[in-house]
């Protein structure tokens, strides 16, 4: 394909049009890794919840891109000098960011693979891609892994106030049809600047800022960790454990080829040879889910029946708490089902199980989001805000959780 | 007008349609006094900041009643019992319960009139009509006295989440395009309901009043508060102030005859009998333009540099603070601008003058937003929110400001 | 579940809440024959042009649900009776009316089954349904098949007006970003009446008629028959017609076992007793997309070829053309390519093929939309139309097209 | 005030941000000139059929300016030369295309000046502007004046394609809540190209030029030419004459100082010198509406009353008809008008009187919308269309109108 007919654009309800900015970008959108990312759901399970949100990571990689544009336009009007290189690494940067995200995203992190963060599987992608182009991705890669100089340009990539999480909140709140997410992105980064090579955000930027770590709290306890969405992929993660475990006595288990390979095999992050990464990037929602579909009529039952739960979305009763429910409680419980159903306490565990989640909208360890005062000076925004609601948004909040199925009479 | 021809209906960008209820609530919007409010602008001299916000406060007390026609909805389908008559009554409350606003709204009420509030002047009007129209505005009254015993329908008309704030936070947002104001309505009314006369918010909605409450106290900093907005709002109740003190010197003031009437004569609420409340329902935005168009050329320095300024919206500066400006500071200045454009004293603290603006989110003196718990028991939600955010809401917040002319070298 | 809980709302970008009438309809909705629409896309493989089409059926029979809901509304405001019968009898009609469609849908109608149009399948759902809910699908069938004496319901359900197309039109034109195909659906439904048990639009509603239709026609040119989403689909039936031949040679073919079942036999409309549906109502898009993933990886070239490019979306070309391609040309071209690859003329049929699309935006063969002049007379909106354009939209309108491998050199 | 100062941005609610270029536009806008615009409805007395559509001619034209700069980076993306120069004098001749237009815009073009064209008024007010600012509006004036050679730049500031089409339908539509004339201004912007230098459409927006015709003709009918718009249209005009009728038989007509030079005076284009159009500066919006709620209580009952009418919204029955009114028939309402309200015929003429309104969606005669098709060649998008709507489009369609008193019981 000739190179004219590489600067394509994208429709986008959020953004209206998505531009390619040049050739090399349109040839890793191209690549087979990218295009798998057409069929991971952004949002794992959520559309049980929320039915519109089925977008994909594919077209928040592309949103990402777009609004690492307008970055990058507002930054140079502002005398930031960035040179075409760096530029162009940016791009590369945030496009693939995250294209080491497997099928359903988080809860494969820890069933499909070892406690592989999805981060750093991305960049086994960008390494492999770098050979393959011929080290066309060497700066972008420096970036990423937080290594050049100029650090503002992590910060756009990966940081509090990042063009991934500005692009997240507003498609998924977008997509999700939960308003209260929405975010101003447009004015967050007409807002920014660089000073000493800090990403920072003009003070009359400031109740933008509020604004988008308010929203992104909500959409956490709204929609991320909604208690269905929640029980879901708890199931999910169960589901795949419980393959596993089959497998491991011995148990037929049928699926596809690249999910066999990954319930076969123990992978962590050091088993991950180009063989494996290959294996990874046939690896997308359609075999997990067609794996579960199948996986309804097998004769274990614990197998069987989680399946069912996903597939028609009869999952589990689910009780949220402020308090940590006991080790007893949750024991009577697991008993009590395992009679009812003349099952195994083992077994009965995968019906019945306690958790908890956390969630922190701002964090005071990590990297603050600075605010340039008119002086001059920069101060984090926690500091800064005329209330204390950052200070409480930088609090951990602990929630607790109870799943069982229904039919427990637990009130 | 037949009665069938009365069943209209309005477009609004914002809900797409209202439909008019019934007959009778047509006739009042018919009426010259309701027609009156399409020319006086919602948001005053915000336009001059957000050049989208002309919205008038015609089409907010619409809005108003297509929100309460929603709430009715909801609360009858949760079955709290609402008779046709207090259907009726809570539209016209609604309606009209901003009628009594003069002109550019806010800053009228301490320079037309003495410290009238406006919310009197929305029940001399409702007192008016009611005796026009038979008496068919009695139980309206009675809700908007706080007089009726179901204290619920109040909270509708006028409590910390009624239907004027929600529908002024979403219009105004709208017009001006400050996306971070915009407000979930739609949800907030889903979540309503009703507990021993008392409104409420169902447990699942408080994310969506933590929301409300952020974003008012946002568009309060970022829009109603605006520096810009501030200073013309200053600027212009002096003219209307240097207009009554020329009048009294002798010193003729051309303006239109209603507002002539105000300028010639102080008027406080016992001073409100009919001829004087139909002179302010001659009274909108125009009068008061077209007299400041008028006084750019008249012969008083003071008067015509003032109505330039806000005509040619080439303003004074304004300085804000967490600090209060000293008095020393100030004399200083007003001094240093009567000598420099040979004016006495008097005059030139027209042009140089400090002030405060107060803001607070949510009050915890007044009736609390109630969260109704899912044991059914009612907390205010400051107290819920598992944050400390709610608390930083109701805290009073003071910002001090200078104004002065851009010619005096204050840096 | 008691019924009180099965009043759920469901969120949605487009309506805001669409809330669930009743419980029946929160029981049909439960139903894993429709659970089973999340996973079938609204839009096939559109979403390889417009990435944002990834919204399922699921979720557009919630919205017909929801507009039925408000015309039900609207018609009675008018006076037109609407039994409480009759108003569940048209959600559950438009709530079904789809839940015949299969994977990837029209694509599927004439590959997996043969030439069983999904209007067919969604009927055999229903009377399955019927038995199992005791006869109260009964009336929705009666409308569903027009067999029911007040014809304006029918109307609703399926017409050139009907429910189904005003979502499929918003809908789809939101999620893939297609502003030109954004209708007022609100405007339509509003100017709705009946008269003689006829549907009609009140006169002032006709530039949103012509605007409809409008809207429809560009979307099919646009969007639905997409140069690049029709020739993935033809590839799509293509695979599947591979995957059937092979089998029928003897040669193996992995995939599902629902899927399986509609290879291994042929079903007609006949065939569909209940064992046929519930392979049915087994199969969706899951089943597909793992098929091709899989076939990627078969020994046969036209087979895995074809997969492959619906995989990496690395498509075939397509000429449009509004004149036939001859017969000659593409005998050579599918020569020139079994020569290139070495393989048979019958192969590269495959891959060089012709064919036509064509579409009409309104037709006057079918029931026409009435508009209800102020006189009380019905006509045509093509006839009262002031212009001609409605006589154009009635043209059929049929474009060629020839695919063929980008590297034969077909400039 | 320094040049970083004036890099400002406004808020729209259409676009996000509008940003300003350089200095010296922002030195336009801050002109008294341009200030004016603020108090100059976009859409006259539309706000009375459509209460949101209260936005102004000083939003419109920033609106321009937006879309304008929006071109000019696709035109040279696509290796359109355009220097800065070029660049600078398409945003003055957008900024400033309507700085002619006088009070409630196209209605005061025969009344307040004698049959002057507000494009004239806006060369009078860019002459005496380059004057001032020492010759820097030059280009933009050649342009605007058609005298540039690149003939293309004229066709992005004035043609049946131009930004400032786009912007008001754009922004109409969205005020006034019409969701059917949104247009998709960005797609538009996309599909432009220069060849020869006209300014063509690529061939895959041709659905998008089709939509925005329909959008455009839409508007015209259902909003700008909407009856009661119309009605209210005429009633100012005919107000006007009144007060010039009643001022040359000598009667006292009270009004602000610039309009009462313009009744006065009759002015026709060679009468505007720097004095006149000083005067024409000073009218807007307020003037009229000022006047006309004053002349409510004028002892004329015509004036008195038509004036009443418009503040009020208690305007003339209109009845629109395919055909002409006969004069017999207006004739006969007029004495009978006369008769009932003791007036003599000249008078009762103001109140019973017939037009005619006509409309073209799309010229045939003026320059055509060109269509760059595949292969190079242009042709008018009116022959490409693959329907005869466009033929339709560029039809005349002329309606009639009558107007009385509603008290005339005409059917």
């Amino acid at each position: 394909m000739s190179d004219t007919n590489k600067l394509k654009i994208f429709n986008d309800p959020i953004y209206g049009f998505i531009t390619i900015p040049n050739p090399f970008i349109y040839d890793l959108i191209q690549h087979p890794y990218f295009q798998r990312l057409r069929r991971i759901s952004q949002m794992g399970l959520s559309s049980l919840v929320y039915p519109g949100a089925n977008h994909t990571r594919f077209h928040h990689a592309l949103g990402c891109l777009h609004i690492m544009q307008k970055a990058v336009g507002v930054l140079r009007f502002k005398n930031v000098s960035i040179s075409e290189e760096e530029e162009n690494a940016l791009y590369i940067a945030i496009l693939l960011h995250d294209i080491g995200h497997g099928p359903f995203s988080h809860a494969m992190e820890h069933s499909i693979v070892e406690d592989v963060h999805h981060e750093e599987i991305s960049l086994l992608f960008m390494h492999k891609l770098n050979r393959e182009f011929d080290g066309k991705l060497t700066l972008a890669i420096k970036i990423f892994k937080g290594e050049y100089h100029r650090k503002f340009m992590l910060q756009l990539v990966s940081s509090q106030l990042d063009m991934d999480r500005m692009d997240y909140l507003k498609r998924d709140s977008f997509y999700s049809g939960v308003e209260e997410g929405k975010i101003n992105s447009d004015r967050l980064i007409q807002m920014m600047n660089v000073v000493d090579d800090v990403l920072v955000i003009e003070e009359k930027g400031i109740y933008s800022v509020e604004k988008f770590l308010m929203a992104r709290r909500l959409m956490y306890w709204q929609v991320y960790l909604h208690k269905t969405s929640l029980v879901a992929e708890e199931i999910l993660t169960r589901i795949l454990k419980r393959a596993k475990e089959l497998f491991q006595k011995g148990v037929a288990i049928d699926c596809s080829k690249p999910l066999y390979f990954f319930i076969e095999n123990k992978i962590a992050l050091q088993d991950f040879d180009d063989v494996t990464l290959d294996k990874f990037a046939q690896l997308d929602d359609t075999d997990v889910l067609g794996a579960i579909k199948n996986w309804q009529f097998h004769k274990d039952y614990t197998l069987s029946e989680l399946s069912r739960m996903i597939i028609n979305r009869d999952l589990l009763k689910i009780k949220m708490s402020d308090e940590k429910f006991s080790v007893e409680e949750v024991s009577k419980l697991v008993e009590e089902h395992a009679d009812k159903y003349k099952i195994g306490l083992n077994e009965s565990k995968y019906f019945v199980f306690k958790g908890k989640i956390k969630n922190q909208a701002y964090s005071k360890i990590a990297e603050p989001i600075r605010i340039l005062q008119k002086d001059g000076e920069l101060e984090d925004v926690a500091i800064l805000s005329d209330q204390l609601s950052l200070k409480a948004l930088s609090k951990h909040v602990t929630k607790y959780f109870l799943c069982f199925p229904k039919q427990l009479n637990k009130s």
